[in-house]
This record gives C-alpha cells, sequence and structure tokens, in this order.
C-alpha cells in the first residue's frame, strides 16, 4: 500500500526539520513546501533544500512569493533591522500575515497532490510570539480549510498537523534529536551571512541556542557572536 | 479629515472593478492589490492597472506569486484546457486555494497599511460554482482575520467587505454602470488574446455576455466568437 501523502511546509530552520521527520516517522510520503518571499539571503531556502533531502522529501516545491512588495517587516525591508536584544511585544521580524500566506500555499498544493495531510511546525511556547503561531490561528484555519478548496467541499478536507506546538523548544531538539534530524544542516537566524552562518544575536538565535543548552545537547551551529 | 484607507482585491475583470467603485463611493482611499500568479496573458494584469488608475486608486501594488509552481487550474497550467462549453461541477478554471492565497497577501498589505478594511468582489450567485466565492467561506475568513495578525491582536482587526456577494451580474452591472464604472476597461475572459481580446466561449465571458444582456445594457466587450 502506497503512503499516504502529506504537505509539510519548510523554512530551513530547527522547527520545520524536526516537523518534516514527525511527518516521516508517521508514515507519510512527505512533499516538503518553501516560499522565497525575498529573504535577506539565500542560504535559509539553502537549508531547506539539504534538510528535504537529508530527510527524503518526495518532493520540494519552492514557490516564489513577493511578500517584499508589501513589505513591514525587518524580513521583508532592508529599511527595517533585526533587533539584536530582547524587546517588549511581538518584535518586528513578525511578516504580515506570513502563516497565513504559506497555509494558503499548502492548501493549494495539497489540493493539486490529493493529499490529505498538512503540517507545520508552529509553535507556541519557546516562540517570538506572531500571532499566527498560536493555536486559535491554527483552529480558525482549520475551519477555514474546511470550506476553501474543492477537494474539502467534495468531502475531502486536509488535517492541519501542528505537532511542536506544545513543546519547548528544548523538547522540540530531544524529539528531533530521536528522529535522526541532522540540525547542523538547518539556519534558524533571522540574518545569516551568506555562508549561511548565525548571527547569534537575533531573537531566533538566542532561542535556538538556549533550547540546546536546556536539552543538554551540543548545539551544532556557528555563531558569529 | 483624512478618508479611512481599504485595501481593494482587484483582478482586472467586471466585478473587482464594480467592488473599487462601490469603496470609493463609500468614501474610502482605495490601495489596489492584483496577483501576478503567472496569468496566460498580461492583459488581465494591464486591464487592472487601466481600472486602479481610473477609479483613482492610491496605490495599485501587484504582488508575484507563482502559483504555476503549484498547478492544478486551466489558469495555471498550460496542459490543462479552458472549458468552452458549459459543464458540471466546479470548473477546471478553478485555481487551488486561490482567494485564501489573495485574502492573506491583501490581510498582510492592509497591516502594513494600518487600512482596517478589505474589500472583495467574491459573488456567489451568477459565478462558476469556486468554494472560495461562498459567504460560508468569507465568514471563516473573517474569523481567521480576527485571530491572524498583530494589527488585530491589538485591538485593530479588517472588516472584510463583500458588497457584491448577493447580486446578480445584472445587479452587479447596473450598480458599477450607476458609478461611472467604465467596463470598457475590464477583462474578464479566462483566456484573452495579447490585445485583452475576450474568447466569447469560456465561463466568465458567458456570464459576462448574459449579465449585460439581462442588465438591458449595451456590453462594451470585443468577443473572438
Amino acid at each position: 500500500m502506497s503512503k499516504p501523502k502529506a504537505v509539510v511546509l519548510l523554512s530551513g530552520g530547527l522547527d520545520s526539520a524536526t516537523t518534516l521527520a514527525i511527518a516521516r516517522d508517521e508514515g507519510f510520503e512527505r512533499f516538503a513546501l518553501s516560499m522565497d518571499y525575498g529573504q535577506r539571503h539565500s542560504s535559509e531556502l539553502d537549508a531547506a533544500k539539504r534538510v528535504a533531502d537529508a530527510l527524503g522529501a518526495a518532493e520540494h516545491k519552492i514557490v516564489q512569493v513577493d511578500l517584499r512588495a508589501i513589505g513591514g517587516s525587518a524580513l521583508t525591508d532592508d529599511a527595517i533591522a533585526v533587533p539584536t536584544s530582547p524587546g517588549e511585544g511581538i518584535p518586528p521580524t513578525y511578516i504580515p500575515a506570513r502563516n497565513t500566506v504559506l497555509l494558503s500555499l499548502a492548501l493549494g498544493y495539497a489540493e493539486v497532490l490529493d493529499a490529505r495531510d498538512i503540517f507545520i511546525g508552529v509553535n507556541a511556547v519557546d516562540y517570538s510570539g506572531y500571532p499566527d503561531c498560536r493555536p486559535e490561528f491554527i483552529d480558525a484555519f482549520r475551519a477555514l480549510a474546511k470550506l476553501a478548496t474543492r477537494a474539502a467541499v467534495e468531502g475531502h478536507p486536509v488535517e492541519l498537523h501542528t505537532p511542536l506546538i506544545e513543546l519547548s523548544k528544548a523538547e522540540i531538539i530531544r524529539r528531533g534529536a530521536d528522529l535522526d534530524v541532522d540540525y547542523g544542516l538547518t539556519v534558524s537566524c533571522y540574518q545569516p551571512d551568506r555562508d549561511g552562518r548565525a548571527c547569534g544575536v537575533c531573537d531566533s538565535c538566542r532561542i535556538r541556542a538556549a533550547g540546546f543548552t536546556a536539552a543538554g545537547m551540543a548545539d551544532p551551529t556557528t555563531y558569529l557572536a
């Protein structure tokens, strides 16, 4: 019997790599989907390619979406700096409607593949406070997905899996290590250099480094600071 | 006092042009948003530009989203033909998750502009049966939008306006004519030629032509067949 197909959103970071490994562990044929939204450097997408390959994705689709045309985030507008120390509230690395766009693309891709499952590695424990990582957002997208597509109308809605949503970063790392994820392939940094080396001072680097420390594991990341 | 800002989704067709005119009539400063998803011809986007200009949009943003990478529709995959006679069910011109992607982009653009209103010209009367044009889909997106963005979390959710949703095509055309929409600028056809001339036989052309007939108005469209 062939494996059921799943679309797995893949950024090239730690969380989505772990999610891809979980989808593999659960017996899905994995169709990885990344968004090229005009990242500061291509190292994030390079990491996604390495991870998709290492974890045996059947396909890795990169969809170009020019979120720079909209801007409004340190990750899509060069005029907005990536913070290098912790701040209050939702940080400027928040990309307006990013996960809504990502999940919309996943919904379309799943429909074309006739896949009934979508995996996204959102996490609402050790995270940057983004609104579109929270369980209530995910639940609202689930409700939307039941109405949005031809597949759903014809009785085949997708199931949206968020295996990391209630895990701490340390728990995610331990889970991934159990599943043989090579975190040396991943890039979490919001402003990696051209070689994919992490800045060590952005929110994402700090959360990652603290996660490895809490997990009691060696962090394979090369931090520049 | 300055006018409130609204994002208006603009395809270059009859419905979205009418919607833009309604947003003007209701006193909004209009920020038009189109998606370049790899349309068969640029004439649809050319029409959107003409309409945005004619109806005095403050800005017209065209965001590139490569839906051809996903495919699955006669409008995003050259291997799938546009039907030229009426068929059963949802036609192959349906683009998987199209309106979910469009509304996601509008949500992000509205947040960046600090706009509290989004207009979309979906219609569930004289339409092709697309699932993401129905009122229940729109309501689900409204619920999602309340949770998806920083603006919403901070107490400024967007309102989603669908002024055409319960109108017949004839009623839409009469409304637009009252608001001085020049329908000669618009392109409804799913497969216009390079000069924007309509095929006359696709679903969208048939619905449009029947609408003008029912409205008792002259159709400014040049149909090739």
